[in-house]
């Protein structure tokens, strides 16, 4: 069953590529308010891809924002695992469309690579695992587990209306597992699992003294600089030695790693060296007591992002700004609650402000949860398992630094493990200009998920 | 001889008004490069003017840069006073143009006042005190004391030619004080005398941590950011509660104001009210140990201008910055150094930094000395005798908190007390569009001339 699988795969390398242009071609930016036209062609030629593989039930679930698309094949027996297939059809917006060499929705393949905005994330990887299912039911008209799809239209906006769609269909979604291909790997031979992702919450600090910008000359020392008083604020987020972060209650909730877990985390792959490598930096650097595979990963961490307000063009203005703003965010880890966080964060800021001035605090950005799985679940275990039998390497377990919303909703909303594969590669410019997809990636993608539906089901 | 004079100028209004009007139409912006043909006629009108009202040995004197021009009276004998008048026929630039209701090069009376850029600051002003001679020498033939005139090209671009202009013609311009009107009142019938100015001292901090902005993500924790680093430099500028700034050696030259001084600086105009009124701060605020009055006139400060890098848009971005910097702004009072300063603050700051990033700093600006004039000098004293004369409330003797680089050459290169009488009013809109000045005033300022002029001879 298995053997012919592969084989099928391996003669419609190009059958399957002509099939993920169609798809690449479809603009379906959810970024763009009342896109609905797009997106509903999106959904349309999901539907049809996932009837033409011959999956059972496929409908178009609408939400109150773009639709979701959903099939399944439940043939395998009640024996075997329940595996949920995600992945989604809308992409990110293109700007700056000059920056790119061939047009975003005109697939284009240059070398090795195929050019797209969505052509790793997440179409390409998404159109791999659906490969894989088409691959064994025209081979031997069944799968080795059963499998539900559900492809998502609204990812790039974090998801806004998944919650209330996993509740109005739990039963449908009901699982064993889900699967989530929408990440690169840590290089061309080094697959990654993540087992896990940081949350984050973000604030946007506004200190007013004045109606206006003053004249420094003229009230400079006997009227309140925003500045002046924010960077005293700032500096009082994070200690200058340490590096812990110094909001009150902030660190409650986090849960230590294992020494196990910091074995596995410490791996020969991420290390000081290779972080000055890709960011240009001088000297690694953070929270004491922990290295830096473990500070991005399963370390929360307070970042400025950007201090707007007063004079930000070129040469010198005497001014003293009537406004100074601090955009700030934390990544969080288990079990850091944002909302809980965020209540100790402003807290935190209202109390060093001083009365001299106006201050407001607004919280951005969406629901983002810390979240780990089990990484020794066996629907983990068959994916490392599954890669050794495409790539070199065994994958990397690893948590990731970033967040991803959907893992925390699967997990607590569906109760579902999540499995985090991905077949992307570091360069291949996802969410910027010039995305592309390495074509021979794309193949492993659909064999390995191959050998991971027979592994399971094993 | 006075009567005579104070008679002609009131006959004169309108035809010293219509002299102005010429004078404003020439769009003499010094901050243009290369701006020669209109610098040059303006230069030609104030030469041209000079000999229409009688002065002797006038001439245009060329520097490196924008020329000067000079003119001379010197009939009153040996036994009376020389006053070096100064001016300068250079303005501002006029952006943004929008707002101007009416061409800033197109002089036009609205109400009581003349709209025109350079209305103001400083060709109204130094008009009146020509108006002043020529009301004497039309009368007399004579004026009550000698006077030099220096008219200059080159005030708004910080007089970068004025040292050895000074230095090559020390001789003709030798004199016993310099008057300088080239500042507002505090109010309309409020009149004030400044007897010294703030110096200054600018710098850009910049911080880099990587060759590109980084996700916040993927490397947070792990990486230094860069604003974090900032602001812990910056909140060790100055101590959070006595306001004092904490760059080792910073106050060890400044001269402390005595009682009799500081009596005199916190007039009953320069309040906490005043303040609040015309800055809509909450709560004026500054150094433990000091009224806001003597804040914002005789202390040094230390003010944030702004804080470029990272991510200054709406909304957020969450990354880890390459770049922050901070633009940041020292006034000086007597006798602080501004060189000596710029070493003591740049030391500080290289200590402050560490060594996981690189930090540039870059001391932007021109020459700013800080400067105070004895109050007391006879020629201070005869103009607060002039107000007195023409306005109903005596001039406030004060310390500006702002900075004027020519009084220092004035004291230091030719050793002359500087008087400085203003004339503008604080709504006048100096440096910005809309520039006026108030005719009342214009009229008003020639007449405290004749009298100061025969006071001084007293």
């Amino acid at each position: 069953m298995i053997q012919a699988a592969l084989d099928y795969a391996q003669q419609h390398k190009e059958a399957n590529l002509q099939k993920l242009i169609e798809l690449l071609a479809i603009p379906s930016i959810s970024t763009i308010e009342n896109n609905h036209a797009v997106m509903d062609e999106g959904a349309a030629w999901v539907r049809d891809y996932l009837q033409s593989i011959g999956l059972d039930k496929v409908e178009i679930l609408p939400t109150d924002g773009y639709a979701n698309v959903y099939g399944e094949w439940l043939g395998a027996g009640d024996d075997k695992p329940t595996l949920l297939l995600y992945g989604h059809y809308d992409v990110q917006p293109v700007e700056p469309l000059e920056d790119w060499i061939s047009p975003p929705f005109e697939p284009t393949i240059r070398g090795d690579d195929i050019f797209a905005r969505g052509a790793m994330d997440d179409k390409g990887q998404f159109f791999a695992i659906l490969a894989a299912v088409d691959a064994y039911l025209k081979t031997s008209n069944a799968l080795p587990i059963n499998v539900k799809v559900l492809i998502e239209g609204e990812e790039e906006i974090l998801s806004p209306n998944i919650v209330p769609f996993m509740d109005e269909h739990k039963e449908k979604l009901a699982a064993d597992a889900v699967l989530v291909c929408d990440h690169p790997m840590l290089g061309k031979d080094l697959p990654m699992i993540l087992y896990g992702v940081r949350g984050s919450c973000y604030f946007e600090i506004t200190l007013r003294t004045a109606r206006q910008d003053l004249h420094s000359g003229t009230y400079g020392g006997g009227v309140e600089n925003p500045f002046n008083v924010l960077v005293r604020m700032m500096a009082q987020m994070q200690d200058a030695e340490t590096r812990r972060i110094l909001v009150p209650g902030f660190y409650d909730a986090v849960v230590e790693v294992s020494d196990e877990e910091r074995a596995l985390i410490n791996n020969p792959i991420v290390t000081d060296d290779a972080i000055r490598h890709y960011t240009g930096t001088k000297q690694p650097i953070g929270e004491a007591g922990y290295t830096s595979a473990e500070r991005i990963s399963v370390r929360p961490t307070f970042e400025i992002h950007g201090m707007p307000g007063g004079y930000m063009g070129v040469g010198k203005k005497s001014i003293i700004p009537a406004m100074a703003q601090a955009k700030i965010g934390f990544r969080l880890v288990p079990n850091q609650d944002p909302n809980q966080i965020a209540e100790l964060v402003m807290d935190y800021l209202y109390s060093l402000a001083p009365d001299t001035m106006e201050i407001d605090i607004h919280r951005m950005g969406g629901r983002s949860n810390p979240v780990v799985m089990d990484h020794t679940a066996p629907a983990v275990q068959a994916a490392a398992k599954a890669y050794q039998q495409v790539f070199p390497n065994p994958p990397l377990l690893m948590r990731g630094g970033g967040s991803e919303p959907i893992t925390w909703d699967f997990q607590n909303t569906l109760g579902l493990p999540v499995v985090m594969m991905g077949f992307g590669l570091p360069d291949d410019n996802m969410h910027s200009p010039n995305e592309k997809f390495h074509l021979p990636n794309f193949y492993k993608a659909i064999e390995t998920l191959i050998h991971y539906f027979a592994i399971l089901a094993e």
